[in-house]
């Protein structure tokens, strides 16, 4: 069939017409009455033709991408951690010392602080004794005597507030297959908490049981027991209906029968003890400060491997949101905290929720939480949405990430591997942001939580990231 | 259109052929070229004349029927069984005496028992002390001088050969709602044990540590904690990737850390303690002896409700497959044990295998176990089924059922209640039997578990079940 034969019969049949990109086009060929197909698709990197023409340029230098990442994807494999036992923070976390306190997200100083990270850093002042009431310690923290800096810049990682200060006791978290430990305090249970940044007395009072008690019969019973194999017990968690960040209810059991056998034979007294085990069983997130150190054990082995797009931290102060990628090592990208999308206590609202908070989105950056919503579906199901819901929620992140764990599987989802590897140029390109699960804070020093809910990370962070991944392209073109 | 024109016009247009039923005249219809649709139908009671005017029959009874099975929905879903502590057969069980021997099942006579039955029963002759070894065992069961009886004689249930001796502890469980108890055996683990008909030194040293140790700190531990709510923990169980009949991981997780703060406070030595949490530890399927008797005190009040068609048992011996139907009380039906379908351990297979053998399908007439399969995909992955064929299954059993449990909920399907109150009619007339999870017993007594798999009950069971609760009809025409 020569050209014109081939117009000709075009002109004949039926034309149908498949619409790409704006729907105006199609909405008016279909008010002639002509057959539409409408494609889904969306511009690369939102229409933006200079992130589309960086983007452009790094995937020239394709290979060097596709094998940092195909790294990257490996070492968060073959990531091995083990809850190895529990020390205090002046002792087992590196650099810290008696006047720094350890905070969630990327740096911030005392007067950028949000309410509940200023509640949380006056509470440990109290706890640890510096500190009578509430006024010494706003005075004391104002004065430039206490160093404040990040936790993820000392293998750490702490929810919401993320508050950590010297007298702490800490998991320590082993990742045998790097060699790295990281660190992360014991979770205090719900309600009025240092971390949502409450400092009542009950709080300081909770801290100081946390230390004197729980720490040491857990830390013992560990001694007893031996390490925990903590990836396998994540992994077991999310076929029990958890995802590792806001349900943890299978991970808090599975570590409460793991442990309970050498609790037991612990030299302390039947109430210590029995009240150990009460106090884990009361608190279905105590699970969560272990899946965290056990992302944070991860991921810092990632850091650093040239040209890698993927995501080594996403982490809040309350104040900012910021990540880390690999391929730039330690520098953070931050853009303002957004607010969190969810259900509130009794008595709150809006008006009263903080900005997303906290370094619990390490466990999005390793894999599950957010990205394993198809895994816990009761947690859509409490701000309204379906089961079917969760897993549009996990199936959308297979499309920002390097590929799929080897060790995290959802049940619902055919067993099939999480999405893990957040890749930054897969983010910018696609228009698709991280999704995380998250608690909501009172705004105010003191309070505490208000409610729980979803959050979108704010896309320019991402951008900004993959702007300054171009320059380091500029400057060095890659292996073709 | 007058009926000419209307023909007339249905001659021009194309034929398009529905097919109900056999698919022969469906293929000669297609070979004629003819596009053909077909319904998927099958004839009620599977073409059966004489079984379709017996239905015709009942359902003109309609509402006596629908009256009476709503009764009994209503009363399974009021149900409320908690544990209420550990007993021992001799001093508990009612009608237990000292000569007298549970078992799975339908009535059997030692002569007509199975292998591994026998197994258990000379096991448990031994453990009472009544018997030196097997040959003496053998002997005396054969004797006349012990009695046989079935469990669920006895407000009992008992899994696989499901033996009770009159010193064995038992749970308590008690339904609140309704006032009544059901009792069964602590689970003993896997591999040689009792239950799958082993008798050998470990099998009776074992069941010593149980009546001596695990019986007595769990009864103290329940005494100090007080009844524990059984209903709530399979309904969590069940959203957390158990089925309470195969899988039964976060119910034992959930039971260990709902005691753990009482076993330690047991006046008993800290190594027996910690043996205790080990042994339920050691064994995820601790739970089920405690989903099985939830089942047996929730339908053993909805026995007797006159013109009611809903199951109150299916229960086997390992010889015949038994069940009950509440309109016709304590009576039983049955066929000849079906073969299993599953997996076996390394070194056996199908002609190793016992056929269906346990009490353990109370679980199903619950409204769990096979009826929640799509509450636990990874059972089904055990036998090479996908999550997609989970959810089929439970699917199936909704059109078997009077209706949905108001308890027990299952994630993946949106949280849609189990089907609960499964219908000797609707079986009869759908010609859909219940789908039934369990393990395999080697046929030999003294072996063991050798793998487990999924089951098909015998439809003769339903169908002579069916034409009983015809006779009561006829008997007393109901209430129209």
């Amino acid at each position: 069939m020569n050209e014109v034969e081939e117009v000709s019969r075009l002109l004949k049949s039926e034309i149908v017409v498949g619409n790409l990109g704006s729907s105006l086009f199609a909405d008016s060929v279909s008010m002639q009455g002509k057959r539409v197909v409408e494609i889904n698709w969306e511009a690369p990197c939102g229409g933006d033709e200079k992130l589309y023409s960086m983007l452009t340029d790094m995937r020239r230098a394709g290979r060097k991408i596709d094998e940092a990442n195909a790294k990257a994807l490996e070492m968060i494999n073959a990531s091995h951690p083990f809850i190895a036992g529990i020390g205090t923070a002046i002792r087992d976390v590196p650099g810290m010392r008696e006047n720094l306190i350890l905070h969630a997200g990327p740096p911030i100083t005392w007067e950028r602080m949000c309410g509940p990270m200023k509640g949380a850093v006056m509470g440990a002042l109290i706890y640890e004794g510096k500190a009578a009431n509430e006024k010494e310690a706003g005075d004391l923290a104002a004065s430039g005597k206490i160093e404040f800096e990040p936790c993820h810049h000392h293998q750490t990682v702490g929810p919401m507030a993320g508050v950590v200060s010297p007298s702490m006791p800490v998991w320590i978290i082993e990742n045998r297959t790097h060699g790295n430990r990281a660190y992360c305090t014991l979770n205090e249970g719900l309600g009025k908490v240092l971390r949502y940044g409450a400092y009542s007395g009950e709080v300081i009072e909770r801290l100081r049981y946390i230390e004197k008690t729980l720490a040491r019969v857990l830390g013992r019973a560990l001694m007893l027991h031996g390490a925990v194999d903590l990836r396998a017990l994540i992994a077991q968690a999310l076929q029990m209906g958890d995802e590792g960040h806001n349900r943890n209810k299978a991970g808090t059991s599975l570590l409460i029968r793991e442990l309970a056998p050498s609790i037991v034979q612990v030299d302390a007294s039947e109430k210590e003890k029995g009240g150990v085990l009460d106090f884990m069983h009361s608190n279905d997130h105590f699970f969560l400060n272990l899946t965290m150190p056990a992302g944070k054990c991860t991921l810092d082995p990632v850091m650093n491997i040239d040209g890698c797009s993927v995501l080594t931290a996403m982490a809040r102060n309350g104040t900012d949101f910021g990540i880390r990628v690999s391929g730039l090592g330690e520098r953070w990208f931050t853009a303002p905290a957004p607010r969190v999308m969810g259900l509130y206590f009794t008595g709150y609202g809006d008006d009263d929720a903080n900005p997303d908070i906290g370094d619990s989105t390490i466990c999005e950056t390793y894999g599950i939480g957010g990205f394993a919503m198809a895994a816990a579906p009761a947690i859509v199901e409490f701000v309204g949405g379906t089961p079917a819901d969760a897993e549009r929620f996990t199936r959308a992140m297979y499309d920002i990430t390097v590929g799929e764990s080897s060790n995290f599987r959802i049940p619902a989802m055919g067993f099939r591997g999480t999405p893990t590897g957040i890749d930054v140029l897969k983010i910018v390109e696609r228009g698709i942001v991280p999704a995380v699960n998250t608690g909501i804070a009172h705004k105010e020093p003191g309070i505490g939580q208000v409610g729980a809910g979803l959050v979108e990370p704010p896309m320019p962070v991402f951008q900004e990231a993959f702007e300054a991944l171009h320059e380091t392209f500029k400057q060095s073109p890659g292996s073709d």
